[in-house]
């Protein structure tokens, strides 16, 4: 199975992506609802809660792990592929189980259709304070600028489902205000939940800015690697046996859940923590 | 020592009273940071960490234990009465340990103050959805009509410290537009992290609904309780060596704790559980 985890229902958003690009393998996910938000919570904790889960899912069968969390792929994805993925080699128990994280892909693609060099980020504050997209650019290619900006309120309205109106506009224009005056020419929507406030954030930036889902740029990138590595590919569940496990209910998921697919998805609860 | 427990950092409007009306004791505060928000966790859960964190702070040194958490007070009080107050007796291994709750004395305070005997009351969705001030409330009296509504969005307004300005008024006047329209006389702020917002909301339900802040009926009563009991208020100790422990670093500290106290905090960060 593809094993897809973050720290709640922001993850929906990836599988969509899956949905959209690779709607033939089934999907085992892991919403880590008991401890959520990361955002907000230190490296440490989210490192420690990041390898336990990837645990889990391999132990479920998951042959190949999405980080479906920003703040899980700042912090934790370069630890998570030493201990669980080719490189860890047989210290770590021959584990081989490939991980992706959202930064990198999110990057390139900014790379690609930035014609003026200047990226926006934007993200919850555990995200924009680890200063990962700034770090993995500057290790990717010189001569592009990146401004990013903390908008702490975009994930409660999007649980709160308000994902357009008034208020929510205005919220977006004072979040986005700095780095619109920065003359960025693309924006990475570094959360997950950023994406169901698309219309909006487009409404505010204009339409000359170039609008990076994170999601749709990993999962393509996802496909890629299963065509070139058709080993791990065929060890890969087909079908649609869905598997959602939240650790604790998660709040207004059916609208989340509406939001993302038009329909209601079955859940279980359980934290095996 | 009077220990004191939240989820987070809004139990600290709850020590703000203390400091008012029982500025002598010094207090051990713990904000369980690491599992924040409780209002949108499960019954269990909240139940648990509450027992958990009551037990740390006992062994930490205090006397009586302040739940200043809406969530908690909704969920655990009774269990936590049960396991370590008086009423446990010698099956919960002798403890005597007096369990304070954010619930009863407000609604106390809102029947003092009502005229229409329509009350209304706001909170997270955890407390809301639980029903306790209405089970509460009709254990207390009859004749009362109480009008609830959830306002998921208050507690990050409050951590991103925005409690006043035009988005706060507009989203104020969305949560607050049902139970206004009930013509209640008499609103409880159901959680902790309310009374800063308490300008906004004044300025929004007008100047002859009573505003009911559960920290301060709280407060009243535990001093009342304090002069009623002197032996357990003798172990209290004096002195403003206040202990301030997180589980993990909490968002926006310092801007919540100058809302509160006009002032920065020393804390410690460490998760026991």
């Amino acid at each position: 199975m593809i094993g897809v985890f973050d720290s709640g229902v922001g993850g929906l958003t990836v599988v969509k992506e899956i949905f959209k690009y690779l709607p033939e393998y089934q999907i085992i996910y892991f919403g880590d609802t008991a401890r959520l938000p990361y955002g907000t919570k230190g490296e440490k904790f989210v490192k420690k809660y990041s390898a336990k889960i990837t645990d889990w899912l391999i132990k479920k069968g998951a042959k190949i792990i999405i980080v479906a969390c920003n703040t899980s792929s700042a912090w934790a994805a370069d630890s998570l592929k030493k201990e669980f993925s080719a490189h860890g080699g047989s210290a770590s128990g021959g584990k081989n189980v490939p991980i992706f994280e959202m930064i990198t892909p999110a990057i390139k693609e900014a790379k690609r259709v930035s014609r003026n060099r200047k990226i926006g980020i934007i993200g919850t504050p555990g995200t924009i304070k680890s200063g990962v997209y700034e770090k993995k650019l500057s290790q990717l290619n010189n001569g592009f600028r990146i401004f990013s900006k903390d908008c702490p309120l975009f994930v409660p309205l999007v649980e709160e489902g308000w994902v357009e109106g008034g208020v929510t506009e205005e919220i977006a224009r004072e979040y986005l205000k700095p780095i619109k005056q920065k003359n960025i020419d693309a924006l990475i929507l570094g959360c997950t939940h950023y994406p169901l406030l698309k219309n909006v954030i487009v409404k505010i930036m204009g339409g000359k800015v170039k609008i990076v889902n994170p999601a749709e740029s990993l999962i393509k990138e996802v496909k890629l690697f299963l065509k070139n590595n058709p080993k791990i590919e065929s060890q890969l569940k087909k079908g649609n046996k869905h598997q959602f496990f939240f650790s604790d209910t998660p709040y207004n998921f059916q609208k989340i859940s509406h939001l993302c697919f038009k329909r209601k998805i079955k859940i279980k609860v359980q934290d095996p923590f």
